[in-house]
């Protein structure tokens, strides 16, 4: 946990630090600030560009016409509807978003694909979609001749602040969510926040689910930032969206940073995860989109902490206050209500059992003693388990 | 090119240093050596095994009785006719052998093995049988969980001289052999030469066709030793062929540890390989032995080397000579004859286009200046291919 919460802090010159979330003043709200924020993973070295307005897809296009070998694309159809072909004159993969694409079978149509487009080891491979699509193209492109580059343009929130970054690529099988992928980091990855605008309010949900989540590994002040700037975000002030984006993407930089394989700290993104993924797989995939899970799992993960670290009571009450003022549901009760959905508790004790992190049969959870202090690697008592899902 | 010299002859302390295939005096004709080679490639170091009667089929055993978590093996249902069981009270898969199995939907069934056997990113996934199980089974562990370790016990004379070594894992796709995989260096390799006992003739021929090419990278005392022990090898002599297992494993290292990503000089291993995968591909994927392919790919590289580098003519005829006493075809003409596929040069050549190392429509080619002496990334004239396929 000190090792997360140093590496969380100790990162960057002040010049690529990304201000706090709202610590501009208000002179500069009509302004929205292109940013880079660099990351180096092993070997990789790739920035991540956010800005608004159109201008990060225009820098995409820009830097998709400098490669210097063939260029295919994988995109969600109704991005591209929405908010106008990335690229044209370049053989595309049109796809409906979404965990459905997450899949052995479409993952083959993506490698003949690349090898329809004659795609090389030099060429590109770039994404235009939300977190399925970057995972899937991700991992098409970390196999296709064993390795080409990707570049993500991110189009939902949970892509830009979260997925996009770090370089995991997945796809679902039977048994589970993301059990099959690669490590492979990107090229480069742009955030346009201009089209976070025609999100659906759940995906926008969904997104804030991660970023609750990130912020809680930060520190108290960033916390306290999102706190104060709730009411902007659910409104999509473009400004408010972006210094979000660049803060969450600046922590995680610094978590993969510190150990690209997840061998060690970078286990302290999973906060929320353990529970949310037993969740998603108990539901279905695509049932619960995978923030509101994650929303879900903080709230069970901040119960649980309560119990198991004699955390301060009062972080969960704060932690459930700030997913519900951003429209998340912070219990199985309330996801029952709002999505329908029955997950009875033996479902997800046995979906737990098959967790990615830990041994088979004795999941591991990330909880947290105060914001920026996450504790790794938790077992939990078969009881505490019981009554956190009755 | 001298970089593969170098990096061929360069390396390993003389203890480490298999004897030359034959340097052993007849007095030692009964003893088969046990022999480790110790493979350093990036983050990863890995003994290859080589030992015969049995033995080496008995440290996998205690090897993999060492993993301190679960265990589970994919297997070639015939081997495990043939020689016994690798493991018993082991989660294992059969399938069967052959390029059949080098398929996404294989791959799929290997994974849902994976997550059926409740392999964790602890535990260790096993291959016993060919070079198509091996490469099936190894990137099924590189993908599941994103990652786990794989254990080799290769069965075939190709499987023990190449595939096993140096961490290449592959599919095929509608497109072209090996186009979707990874590289993943497995966490050790047990090579035993009793199986090659009841290697169908076929599949003996295809694994010398690497053991001719691979020779031809070493030097010229490598390949002149191994044309003084055709007749031991026909025989299928055990010291002989554990000789030949050991040196090509140790040549292979030296490449492998020198380039693990197959930027540079790792692409001398291409040597006919450029030809034998379009051959494979035209004649379609498992009608032609890899090992074949590769043997015609040097008959055509030689007669190449011989026009676009003046090397010597007496080199053509003195690998084709060679591969000919090891029962091998050497031209296009006599794979038609022995294999009964026709195989027009227009389809050759527009399989060619999609050579996995070179840009797409620009195939390039390792060629032979002289044994040792590899030129890598040549490209032919299409006048030259012409010729060279009529």
């Amino acid at each position: 946990p000190e090792e997360v919460a140093q590496a969380v802090r100790g990162h960057g010159a002040p010049q690529t630090r990304a201000p706090r979330i709202g610590a501009r003043d208000a002179g500069d709200a009509c302004v929205t600030d292109a940013r880079t924020i660099e990351v180096r993973a092993g070997d990789a070295r790739y920035g991540v560009h956010i800005d608004g307005r159109g201008r990060a897809l225009e820098a995409a296009r820009a830097h998709l016409a400098g490669v210097g070998d063939a260029v295919a694309l994988v995109q969600d159809a109704r991005v591209a509807e929405l908010h106008g072909a990335l690229l044209t004159d370049t053989p595309t993969l049109d796809l409906d978003g979404g965990e459905g694409v997450k899949e052995l079978d479409v993952l083959g149509r993506v490698l003949d694909f690349c090898a329809t487009a004659s795609l090389s080891r030099q060429s590109a491979l770039a994404s235009y979609g939300g977190g399925t699509i970057g995972d899937l193209t991700g991992l098409a492109a970390s196999l296709f001749k064993r390795g080409l580059d990707v570049v993500h343009v991110p189009t939902t929130l949970l892509a830009q602040v979260d997925s996009s970054v770090g370089g995991k690529t997945a796809i679902n099988l039977r048994a589970g969510k993301n059990l099959a992928g690669t490590f492979h980091h990107p090229g480069a990855v742009f955030c346009d926040t201009s089209v976070l605008a025609t999100l659906d309010d759940a995906d926008l949900r969904s997104g804030f689910g991660e970023v609750v989540k990130t912020m809680l590994l930060a520190d108290d002040a960033d916390l306290a930032a999102l706190e104060a700037r709730t009411d902007a975000l659910i409104r999509r002030d473009e400004d408010a969206l972006g210094d979000v984006v660049a803060r969450c993407v600046e922590v995680k930089r610094d978590v993969v940073e510190a150990d690209p394989d997840e061998r060690g700290p970078r286990r302290a993104l999973n906060l929320g995860h353990t529970f949310g993924h037993a969740i998603e797989r108990v539901a279905g995939f695509g049932t619960v989109p995978h923030g509101v899970a994650v929303a879900v799992g903080l709230g069970l993960a901040a119960d649980a902490s309560a119990d198991a670290l004699d955390a301060d009571p009062e972080l969960a009450d704060r932690i459930r206050a700030l997913l519900s003022r951003l429209g998340l549901p912070t219990s199985l009760d309330a996801l029952r209500d709002e999505y329908g959905v029955a997950l009875p508790a033996d479902d997800l004790r046995e979906a737990l059992r098959h967790d990615k992190k830990g041994a088979v049969g004795q999941p591991e959870f990330v909880l947290l003693r105060a914001p920026g202090d996450a504790a790794l690697g938790v077992p939990l008592e078969d009881a505490l388990l019981a009554r956190l899902f009755a």
